[in-house]
């Protein structure tokens, strides 16, 4: 179950090649703050579009009244009515820098990624992939050589196992590694699940658990002496290392089952949890609603021990308060009271992984919030030897 | 005509600020070598597919035989068959850096330069495009909501000139700016020009003057009193600042007349020139035709006076050998001989720009070559008081 660590000297590289070091960011998140831009995105706006979404991928569903009128927000994905025969574009791009120091992983995580913004709109048939990619001025070619074509295969891997393929990208020169891409559905209406129908009674569930960033972050504090000191007494080396595992596993697991579950369970609308939290994009998502309706979240599921880290380092993340930004996070799923538990079965029974319903749909002015001491659930609950979950 | 210069005064910047600056790269070249590019890119590669194109823009055709078949491979744009309705789903991405001052315009440059992918497929109906954007970490905050807003309008109202729209992307931070976008058209079989079919007694066409990035350049020296003195005989600022103006009025210009045109005209193959210069681009085209030809290329239409500084650099920029850099430039169109004066007539008809008749295809090995002393074509041949051409 256990990946094998990544080690520099089986590509020839020098043993303190750090994949994460080729961006200064280290595991902070690489974005714009919300509200610029937002101010930023003004400029695109048009009179007839609700928004631009979560601000993060700001894409838009353009209300037109051809060929059938989506009237629709912004969120994960932009749905745009096309020309033939009814259909629909469904598309979303994301590129950032290296998170995990496994090559291969870190493709794997670039395409979950990209593609988790189109299954969140219920999109499960993605018909083409591009690849964003730039090499580091900073690596030497050797370091080039070994490590980009590794995080290619990790990438077209994961869109095999999507059922799609990577057809096209740009390759330029930057300081920093950068890798993302383009995921492109054409759909009928039927394939999408426009997110803005959760009603008063509905309960909120979440596919993946958080605490990907603090893992992720503890886990180069391994090899930071100054900051690893500040933890070492709440949590031992092996667990950072399980963690890290447990959130490289987590960010490289496709949403496209959950997604595919939503149809037959009747989801009322989806969004999924990356840069800005869990609270970030429940709150975005609650926006969106045509109903008056609010979100209150009572759980909150964990990768194990990162509750703790998070607390020793005096909440800096914020993942108890549901902004600590996850990579490739879950779907969070507003479906029908009477149907959620089936889908959380439905997923375990499929992929083996849990789903967990952690809020209720309440009356409300379309808000997004957490209770004052949510129920902390640790993921997995205890260690079985030899296992991630 | 002549576009009043971008004053950083007009944004309360300061008077040095400079776009250009914000990469190191200062009009080189972003590329990663194109050998390096094609090595990587095998790892991308399937068995059923013939090729990554020109190795800039990696984009395939899928050669699959659902729904139609498209015996295809690889250059500007990918081809690919959906599920519905015999249709094709063409896409192109690019992302580079700033290589003009001013970010209005290099905001078009970069929309004009990712459509011109798609045009050179014959696609001329883009259905969306996203926006790939980083602010750059070496900008103030006020650096930054001055001149974000007008790269996304100038990007925007370029999209709109092409009869499409924006309607997603995404915008990280990055060392350098970023910006780059991508454009997806729907289309049905008998709107894309495989570009695979020239043949013997073909010509050669090409939509826009060479020479942007000697322009690109010597504009920057203007401030770098150690280069301008080594061209400071050959040219003056005058005639560089006009040059700037004609590269950028170029760049930013749409190659959709030019696609169009090529449905009406008959077009056997075409391709953009970017990155790779027109010798590339041409060779890469040469390489995929179904018949046995070559391309032989006589005439250089440069922008008047690149060509004297190419020379006094030494033909550094590879200019005259046709491997200069180009951004965003014409298409090179393969033309049934008896047609080429009748689309390049069209051309100057709907949008007063000239083209020209530059080669003509011979029985060959699938290269492209320029012959010994290729005639120089100056564009304009002669300056027009208060015009650009």
């Amino acid at each position: 179950m256990y990946r094998k660590y990544f080690d520099p000297l089986d590509y020839n590289l020098s043993a303190d090649f750090r994949l994460t070091k080729l961006s200064d960011l280290k595991g902070r998140g690489c974005k714009v703050p919300r509200e610029v831009l937002h101010r930023l995105l003004e400029g695109l706006q048009t009179a007839d579009k609700n928004g631009y979404g979560d601000g993060q991928h700001h894409q838009g569903i353009l209300p037109e009244s051809k060929p059938t009128p989506v009237v629709g927000i912004g969120l994960d994905s932009c749905v745009i009515p096309i020309r033939h025969g009814g259909l629909f574009l469904v598309q979303s791009t994301a590129f950032f820098y290296p998170l995990v120091d496994d090559p291969f992983v870190m493709g794997k995580i670039a395409c979950a990624n990209v593609l988790s913004d189109v299954y969140a709109m219920g999109a499960v048939e993605v018909d083409n992939m591009l690849m964003l990619l730039s090499t580091s001025n900073k690596m030497t070619d050797k370091e080039r050589d070994a490590i980009m074509p590794l995080i290619l295969q990790g990438f077209k891997e994961c869109a095999e196992e999507a059922g799609t393929s990577v057809q096209g990208g740009q390759t330029v020169i930057n300081p920093w590694l950068i890798v993302g891409g383009v995921a492109t559905a054409v759909c009928t209406q039927n394939e999408i699940i426009i997110p803005e129908n959760a009603i008063v009674g509905d309960v909120l569930v979440l596919t993946k658990p958080l605490g990907t960033q603090v893992a992720v972050n503890a886990h180069q504090w391994l090899e930071n002496p100054d900051r690893w000191n500040r933890i070492k007494s709440v949590i031992s080396e092996d667990d950072v290392r399980k963690a890290y595992q447990r959130a490289m596993n987590s960010m490289a697991r496709l949403n496209k089952i959950g997604a595919l579950l939503m149809h037959k369970y009747n989801a009322h609308a989806c969004t999924d949890v990356t840069g800005f939290g869990l609270l970030g994009h429940a709150q975005n998502l609650a926006k969106h609603q045509k109903h008056d309706v609010s979100f209150v979240i009572h759980n909150l599921p964990i990768i194990a021990k990162m509750a703790t880290i998070s607390k020793a380092c005096g909440n800096a993340f914020g993942l108890l308060q549901g902004t600590s930004a996850e990579t490739s996070g879950g779907l969070l799923v507003v479906l029908p009271r009477e149907q959620a538990a089936a889908y959380c079965k439905d997923i375990q029974a499929q992929e083996g992984y849990q789903a967990w319903i952690i809020g209720v749909v309440e009356k409300g002015g379309r808000t997004a919030k957490i209770i004052d001491k949510p129920r902390i659930i640790e993921v997995p609950a205890k260690d079985t030897e030899g296992e991630l979950w």
